[in-house]
Formats: C-alpha cells, sequence, structure tokens
C-alpha cells in the first residue's frame, strides 16, 4: 500500500524535462488509443494517419510544430524560410507515406512584438511551398503568445490506388534504400553553430541549405510507392533511429551497411570519427527510408528518374530485433548511434 | 519615391501587437490566397475550408490554437478541461459548417517542467472528448517550449449530403436565429476574474462551466442544415461580431433585436447596464448563428428536438451593411458592441 501511494507520488512529480520523447509519445498513444475508430486504417503508430472517409480516397494526415529556439534559431533562418520549412518538414511524413499532398492548414503564434513584415514573410515562404507542392492552404490560426514562436503545420495528403508506405510492412530480405545523401543537415548546424571544420565551401553551403531549405521528397515517395515498394517513411531522425523504428514495426531487424550509406566525401573529412554519428544520428535530412524486396529493387534503380533525389541501397531487413550498422569487412558490429541529435540547441 | 521609402520603413516597424486581428487576417489571407485552388469549394474565409477530394465526400477542415494566459488561465481550469476545450473550441467551427466531426490532429507544447501527469491529463481530457463527438485521434504533434502551453487542434468533418452553412449564403429578408444562452461565457470569465457580482450561485456555476467546458453544437449544426439553413455559422466573437460577420459576407446588413436575444435573467441582474455588452460582445459562447428564410424558419423551430440546446429567433438581414442593435420599442438604435471580449487576461 505504501508502495503504490510512493510510485503514485513519484509519478506525480515526474515532469517532461524527465521524460524520453519515445517514452512520451507511447504514454500519449496509450491514452489517444481510446479515440480510435475504423475510419482510420492506419493509426498514429505511423509516419501520418491514413482516414478513409467512405469513398474510394483515402486521407493521409500528420501534424508538425516547430518550435523557435528549439527547431531554429531566427538568427540563422529567414522568416520565408521558417514558413517554407514548417510545411516541408510536415510534408515530409506525407512523402514518407508515399502519399500525394493536397492540403495544409498552418497555426502560427508569435509575440506582440514581432513584426508584421516577419509574419508577412513567414506566411510569403509557407504559401511559396504549398504552391510548389500541390497543397491548398485550407486556412489555420494565429496567435499571440508570450513565447517562443510556433508553428504548427497540419497536411492532409492523397494515396493513388490506395497506395501506400507504411512503416510496419516490412519483411526479412527486404532490401533498405534511401533518397538523397545522409548527414547533410546535422552537418549544416554544426557549421552553423561555429563548429571549425576542415570542408569546401559549396560543402558548407550544401549542408545548411539541408537544413534550413529541406524539400520534402515528394516525387521520391510516389515513385516509390508506384514502383511496388509497400515499407517505408521519412526519415527525420537519423538512419540509425529511421532504420530502427521501421524494423520494429515490421517485427524485424535492420542492417545498415555503413559503407553503403551515401554520404558527402567532404563530411568524413570534416567530422573525421564523429561521421558516422552524423550520418546516421544526425536529424533533419527528411529523405526517404523504404524496404522491398529483392526482386524488384533492380528494376527500381534502373528505372530511378535523374531528376529525382538518388536511390540507393544502405542495408536489409533481417530476422531479429534492433538495428546493426555493418562495416564492409563483414560481420563487424559498430556501435551504431541511436539518439537522435535532431534539435537545434 | 521619399515617401514611398519611407512608407516602407514605417511599415517595416510595425509589430503584430500594433495590429488588430482582423487586419493581421486580412492581410495573411491576401498573402495565402495564392495557395488556393480548386479542390477547395470553400477557402479560409469562412468558419472552415472546404475540400473536395474528388470522391462523393466532402471534407471540412479547420485549426484552433490555444495559448495559456491567452484563452486559458491554468488556476481555473483543469489540465482535462483544458484538453476537452481545446477540441470543443475547434470542432466549434465544424458544426458552424453543419458538418459531422470525422477526425482530429493535436499539438501539445508544453515546457519541460510540466507536469507529465497534467499532460496526460489533457491527453485524456481531449480523447474524451473526441470519442463523445465521434471523432477519430489521428496524431499530432508533442513539443517542450520555453514559453507557455500551446494546444493547436486541426478537425476534419463531412458533410451530409454537400450540405453547408456557409458565411455568405444569407439573403436581405433572412430570420437569424441562434442556439443557446448569450454571454454566460464572458459572465463566467468575470467571475472567474473576482468581479463582485449579484447573481446566484447556480447561475455563477453556469457561466464559469460555459466559459471552462463549452460544448461544439454539432448536432445543432447538422440539424440546420438538414433543415435547410445555408447560411451560418458559429459565434465563437459574441453575437454582434458573428453577426456582422455574417451580414458582411452575404453582402447585407444585420439587425438584431436586443429583447428578443437569450440571456439569463441574472445575467441581467448582475450586469446592470453592461449586460448588453456581455451578451452581445461577450466572445467563447460556441453557439450557433443560422440564416434561413422566414418560410421555413416556423416548421424548423416548431420541429426542433427538445434534447438539443434551445433555437431562438434574434434578427433578421436586410439590405445595406453593418450591424444594428435594435430595442423592443422598434427603430432605435443602440450602439452595440463590435469589438469582441474573448480573451482571458
Amino acid at each position: 500500500m505504501m508502495n503504490n501511494a510512493r510510485q503514485t507520488q513519484d509519478l506525480r512529480s515526474v515532469s517532461l524535462a524527465d521524460i524520453g520523447e519515445a517514452d512520451l509519445l507511447r504514454l500519449l498513444a496509450e491514452v489517444a488509443s481510446a479515440a480510435s475508430n475504423q475510419s482510420l486504417v492506419v493509426g498514429p503508430g505511423d509516419d501520418a494517419a491514413v482516414w478513409r472517409s467512405g469513398s474510394a480516397v483515402d486521407v493521409v494526415l500528420t501534424q508538425d510544430a516547430m518550435v523557435e529556439d528549439r527547431d531554429f534559431r531566427r538568427v540563422w533562418i529567414t522568416p520565408q524560410q521558417i514558413g517554407a520549412r514548417a510545411l516541408h518538414v510536415a510534408l515530409s511524413d506525407i512523402a514518407g507515406m508515399g502519399a500525394r499532398p493536397a492540403w495544409c492548414l498552418a497555426t502560427l503564434c508569435a509575440p506582440g512584438a514581432t513584426l508584421l513584415d516577419d509574419v508577412l514573410e513567414i506566411q510569403r515562404g509557407l504559401v511559396a511551398a504549398a504552391r510548389d507542392t500541390g497543397c491548398a492552404l485550407a486556412g489555420g490560426d494565429v496567435s499571440d503568445t508570450a513565447g517562443p514562436i510556433v508553428i504548427d503545420v497540419a497536411v492532409g495528403g492523397t494515396l493513388d490506388g490506395g497506395r501506400c508506405l507504411r512503416r510496419d510492412a516490412g519483411r526479412p530480405g527486404d532490401v533498405l534504400v534511401v533518397t538523397g545523401t545522409m548527414g547533410r543537415a546535422a552537418a549544416g548546424l554544426r557549421a552553423l553553430d561555429g563548429a571549425k571544420l576542415t570542408a569546401s565551401e559549396p560543402s558548407r553551403t550544401l549542408w545548411k541549405a539541408a537544413l534550413l531549405a529541406p524539400r520534402a521528397r515528394i516525387a521520391e515517395g510516389l515513385r516509390l510507392a508506384e514502383a511496388g515498394a509497400r515499407c517505408g517513411g521519412d526519415i527525420s531522425d537519423g538512419l540509425a533511429v529511421d532504420a530502427a523504428r521501421t524494423a520494429d514495426a515490421s517485427g524485424c531487424a535492420a542492417e545498415v551497411w555503413l559503407d553503403h550509406v551515401p554520404v558527402d566525401p567532404d563530411l568524413r573529412t570534416a567530422f573525421s570519427d564523429a561521421w558516422v554519428d552524423i550520418a546516421l544520428g544526425g536529424g533533419d535530412d527528411f529523405e526517404l527510408l523504404a524496404a522491398l524486396s529483392p526482386v524488384v529493387v533492380g528494376d527500381l534503380l534502373r528505372g530511378w528518374p535523374t531528376h529525382l533525389a538518388p536511390l540507393r541501397i544502405v542495408g536489409r531487413l533481417v530476422e531479429g530485433s534492433g538495428v546493426d550498422v555493418l562495416t564492409a569487412e563483414g560481420g563487424d558490429r559498430v556501435a551504431g548511434p541511436v539518439v537522435s541529435s535532431r534539435h537545434w540547441r
């Protein structure tokens, strides 16, 4: 009895700062499960939920918040980039489902001292990104706040022919592919943060742009789904974390083949031994990861359109659990980073 | 040239605190119009947007944020009530469109020092309200923040047979009806804020509950749409403001007949001469307003189900612009309050 009372007391004194994001999300999802229903074909565990309206069209739903001094610092990013980034970060989950953007809703909370011009610039950036991605801005809310700027974007997308990339649809033997290049955004964060990096000016510029102006891989997600991929998602928390998430949802383990992971040559130089952490554990890349049958992957790679971000094999799903990072020599396990370094602080 | 330069300079120094919410929303909407497209059957100007997915089902979309110390004070409201209120406030716009709730997405930003138990209680309140209203919780985001708690809820609804209550569908001669009782939430705000009010304890309790635990008038909105109403919306900023908004969107003027406005007798006593401001200018009532043909209103009132919030005639739309508040003597104009006192500060 006393123990129970003490445990209850202890739980009551736990604050958000004491609990990891994964544990918090799990606890919130447990509570949320009471408000799920049959209209959700895919529930909150994936990159986005899928709502079936009773008609032929499934609607993919997700929401992402950006908080000043946590997800962005105003000294590094222009107001237009803030608006565009907020939408692309939310759309990345739509891309990770293999869906087509349809609409967005955007809420902006900003202190009263914020310049009107900056607020309109944020809106202009968001609107330009919405137009670029075929997303109708359907509304939202605006509020003043005594705290940091918060931009919260809800987005909806549609699935072509019901095809969908789910986290839980992988099988042992599936090949893991990624779009683009890993670690650029994390390298950009360090470059902006004043780290002395031996890297060319073009590389630094590329890395900063990867962080400040990400583009959701929408066309790539649609192409993957069209080509028959059924398992995948976006890489928002680093390849190691997102491969583990995908493997775990699919009841598998993931092997990541380190020498196959696409990274800029300059990144290895600039970060020496830490390049693996940057490439596998750095968040905010917003590339895509998919798992698909080795039978179809050859055709997919050969037919991959050159105007899309390049697609590369980086590992596979196997029986078991967890994620192993393997070197070229084969079999040697590398202690892989599994903690994301996503936040700008 | 110099004048232009000076004007540009002036505009650049305007902050959010210098500009009214209506002007800000207008400026944001001007920017947003570039990202509208044909999939939006109703655009951002209404309570909610309507997105046509290509199938038979139209989806109603809206998003509402609640910011601590602006839209709620933690000393007055329990965490469960915060969660439930955030959803009902968002759903009020769905009700105002005559739509049926389908799904919601909820983002919570809270300081690291927030108790986990309080966060889970907020989630429980939101989830219970979602279940009560047939709304599937499809996901959302959670983030820490250095500022006040922000809860941002996006909701989607469906239209039965495409019937919809639009702000712009009214015509001169239409009768204005409202659900429920006006001014309770504003009275509750003043009671909580320590105003000495000569009102019975049951009245005070009712008023506080109206503010802290509003219920979106979903069944009432569906019934209005089913009965043939095509013009309406929710009353979030006070009857005067929302009647003016509806009249303006419809290219009409609104007459509000003061003696027909449903208010608690105690409210007139408690606020003496200020009762009109409370009843017409008090925000957060979250009742519904509709404009419909005098031909159908009799049948609607006679057939109105008794388990719904009562429906009452409060005025009409006429040729012209603006809103006139008329007394029983007829023709006397009362200087109606048109500034909402919605905020809890």
